[in-house]
């Protein structure tokens, strides 16, 4: 079984950090193979950079799909185009945020989500709500931009440690999920410091990839994630047009 | 005052039934200025369509902000990219879908949103929830293509009118909304037809971007749109990359 | 286009402050008329006030209506009687709170009410609620009387600014939402002060009625908003008694 | 003890239907006294009535309070002028739709309340999801006004019956609560006819004023029931001034 | 009338509190049996508790209904067993939360319920919201075993008055729900001492199941709460089989 | 891996149909161990059947994890005991009707939950809204007693279609979730025959428990799933009495 991660950051080395991850927890039988987008921000903080990482983004999930690949991972835990994916694909699509949720939720009943900036923390507010989670999680930003989590110098660990220390003693955090793809490396140590689980969406979501394979369940096809219509896309977003019932990506 | 109407759908003659539904309720001091998006798709039917679309609509935006208009307006009831647009734009951005549910909003309790294709209910249902309106508002599709409304010979009205009729019966809906900006030169005749308010987003959005210039508001720059923070943009993208704290687009 | 403003408070000074802040932004072609309530509490604080100024509100809109207003707003923040005036009235009629909701909700994710007493919360909490900004609003009271925010020496300012801060540092408040039409000369400072958008909701209310009159939009008159029976109305009621399908006010 | 019964409608043969409801349940040491109000309209239908209803309604209230009441219902499905009300008065006060949706909750998951006309179904929605029951509560109109339930040739009670039975059979209803006053003398029969709890407002708020006197437990005067603040009151309000904290009425 | 009050916590002084609090508001004409749960923890402390202690509840409820009791009342605030219950007896049965719940929202509008030990908080929490009191209602815990209640060194009283202080400071409660069957005899002491009404569950209960007698009420026996089918019970729990369509215990 | 599955219907020939379906699923390296428990109800139809099949749920777990289970898997759909599980044991619990939601909601937007009785739909209901699914997924009952899945003279398989195709057709279903463990052996049929995912809470279940213990995750132990506190349990029970922070069961 081979699962595709897509990086829609376009940064390798943190596409190395999420890699790393979701093979430490593959299970034998599974091949994880990354890739990191060609086109788009090198780091997603927002909803401007999360709305320009798609194209590229949905060009390696239908590279991903033609080449064999059983699902698919968006390794950006905004969840940035998962809907328009799950429309494009036929091999099921699973975004961290929603992997790292769902896992959560069969641990503890309050969560804490701490996440980089400010500025994402509303986006991933509504998608708590879409899951949801609202009553059960909430979420913390750390004031860490995405890719200083790279840089051990930077200070972003005591600050993401802060923000749990809260979440654990004001919010009665029972369990915390990490905000951030890039933040994979840390779920096992912090886990330990605090005695409590913290769950990584990336490695989440490659379970819950591997679940679906396992049980041959694919998107429904059916109403909101039905296949996109055959029609002109203009400009160079031609490439992306599907050009009949089954979506095909050049 | 100038205001900008970028139909994302890439098909100019529905762009003029857009133009039209704007100018015939503009103020004496406005000027509507249209554009067709260069990039996406022919028209906007689900989710993956909506993704694709963004990046032409980013463009258009930005090159009316720079062009001297005032306020922006996205003429898909999807409300595809507002966020993004929100963050990357100094100016006030509305969407149609958030216009038509607030002007509504005023005029009555129950409202039904008829909408064209059944893999746009979804979609639409969650901006319903998302603007608040999950307890008032109802989502009906009424199985006509985008690009059918555009054609008298398709039936395409008497579908929708079979839905309204549906919706005025079955749902109590005291006050139609129309789902899709192709939809914006029909609200006259049916509120006359049906005996109660019909409201088309593009004209509800022209009066909320005109109220927003005159009350001098613009879009809060803290937190969740806050601008583009500085970075590299990777591929095709790089056009859109901001390169200071001001963003601005090639 | 004449609209008519009504302060059910039933405090003259109250009004002219009213008066100004509708006419700064009214567009070249809209009279702005204003009354004041001549029956009921001199300010209008928790919902005892509330119920008793509806009679004299209604009162001051069946009279607009007759001479030829095109719209009403009711300039109290607890939206007082809104839904009866929507009853009586043939013309639309808009409530500040819900037109200034409406318009900060076109400008920032999360938005602070700054009301008056602590009494007034629970009142506009229900009103947040009821217009879908409940996961988006919160509202916060600074302790100040109606009427003491025109008297310069009572403080009332600096106590409204404490708030305004808490909201922007403790709630990550995008957008402040003025809770009271005796606010609506402050609007501009606060957010010249401040850096975010300030919303007085007397200016939003011009915005919308102005709006919904262009768009040749009425209350819906199917359902909820039907117009009065006709019935007899005893004691001092009388007088507002509907004589026929179409209400009449002596 | 002494419970005032006030019915807002100003039609006295209603009333006499209430007070039989309300004497049928009261414990031996109670004493029912009933009120009809002297102003308002002949029957509550709608916002508009209710709103003109309340300070004839308050009127009563203070009156039977300075009489001695220990409690207060109002006897109006609405609700009308609860929380107005509940500040002017210290004597707890009781709402029949309140008093039913509680009494109901004990006995049944799925709840469906009849009420009479369309226009009523809205107001009476709002307050179900305000008592917290949007998701166990459904509203059904029979298409009855008010007055119809006193006069047996109307055909009102197989309306009403219609709309049971659609309850049970389409809604899954587990309970019925009639959603008018003057449906009290119904419930018995109407049980016993269909086996499931009937719950009549009336009685079911007999039993909760009785059991806040029992408990010795009245309205809270913190927050949002404090008294009302002592100040002018304009016009033929004057009456219903509080010169001072403790409120009171002419 | 008699009405049965089961403690299921198996501790015989708790009972004697609760059985004081329960005669101490019965009416005249109602006898209070109460019964200690002879299966099950001797206090119940968390949601694997509440799971053993039903059993013996609904052995004790069974008892009581072939006894003549008339209605019955759960003295846990978790509502433990509570539906289970409503399925097996023809009587009614009442919850103390949600008796306290329904009691308290006729007396203000914001309610904090003060809890024994933080991990009772999220169970309580998940009724308050079942109960649809998710936006009025909060949850305090006091860090206080249940059995600590009784001991008038444990320093517990302490620390609840200083979660009701937190609750009326910091939440802007209203009133007081105190969330645990052994703090029964507290509650006018506290309510004096506070200003604000201070809801015991017992007692609530106790006149909630007057109430439904008096309104000759019981539990609907259509859905939910049919009585269980005619089947085989393995073990030890053979005992509670029901033999017939009518639910019978040995 | 060792992963246990308990079915807590004390029916071996049902238990027979859940390990076939655990069993299809499981990774090379898991090995399935079932047990039907040995106290309790025949069948779980009901709140009644929930609460006293607990006590013997409780107690295969607490073996099972002596046993050497890594997790364990509560197959009955109503996820009875789930919480209790989790407060009793260090290993992982997962509940089917939990699995089957999370994994559904990462295959389509509207879910159709189909399960047997009328009597289980509230509950099911109860925990799809616990889960956040309550505006995603609707529950239909297909009027199939539990033990009649087993019985293909019964018709129940006509009945569970029938409300299939309900859910299809009238409420725009894009995914099927099988509400009760009995139906395991039915999921690849009927997603073949409707062109749908038909997901079963069985395979589900054990998907996530092997996600669970490769990610090395356990329960939270901080809060609401603390250990059971040392005390005294009386009667039958004292074998599930806890007697130190780490629970054990006799």
């Amino acid at each position: 079984m081979r699962i595709l991660v897509v990086n829609p950051n376009t940064t390798a080395t943190m596409t190395a950090t999420i890699a790393a991850a979701a093979r430490s927890v593959a299970a034998p039988g599974t091949e994880i193979v990354v890739a990191t987008s060609r086109m788009g921000p090198a780091s997603i903080e927002g909803y401007y950079d999360e709305a320009l990482s798609v194209p590229g983004l949905l060009a390696e999930i239908a590279d991903g799909e033609r080449s064999g690949a059983a699902a698919a991972i968006i390794a950006c835990f905004d969840d940035t185009g998962l809907d328009a994916a799950r429309c494009m694909a036929s091999i099921p699509v699973v975004g961290i945020c929603e992997a790292a949720l769902a896992t959560a939720g069969f641990l503890a009943q309050r969560i804490c989500v701490v996440t980089t900036l400010e500025r994402s923390r509303v986006p991933i507010e509504h998608l708590v709500r879409r899951y949801g989670m609202g009553d059960r999680a909430r979420v913390r930003a750390a004031s860490v931009p995405v890719l200083a989590l790279e840089d051990p110098e930077s200070g972003a660990l005591d600050k993401l440690r802060r923000q749990i220390e809260h979440a654990l003693d004001d919010d009665h955090a029972e369990a915390i999920v990490l905000g951030c793809a890039g933040m994979a490396d840390l779920a096992a140590a912090l886990s330990r410091d605090y005695g409590v689980p913290v769950v990584d969406g990336v490695a989440a979501a490659v379970k819950q990839a591997e679940a679906l394979v396992s049980l041959r369940l694919a998107t429904s096809k059916r109403g909101t994630y039905a296949p996109p219509l055959a029609k002109s896309y203009a400009g160079m977003m031609e490439a992306f047009a599907p050009v009949d019932a089954t979506p095909r990506l050049a």
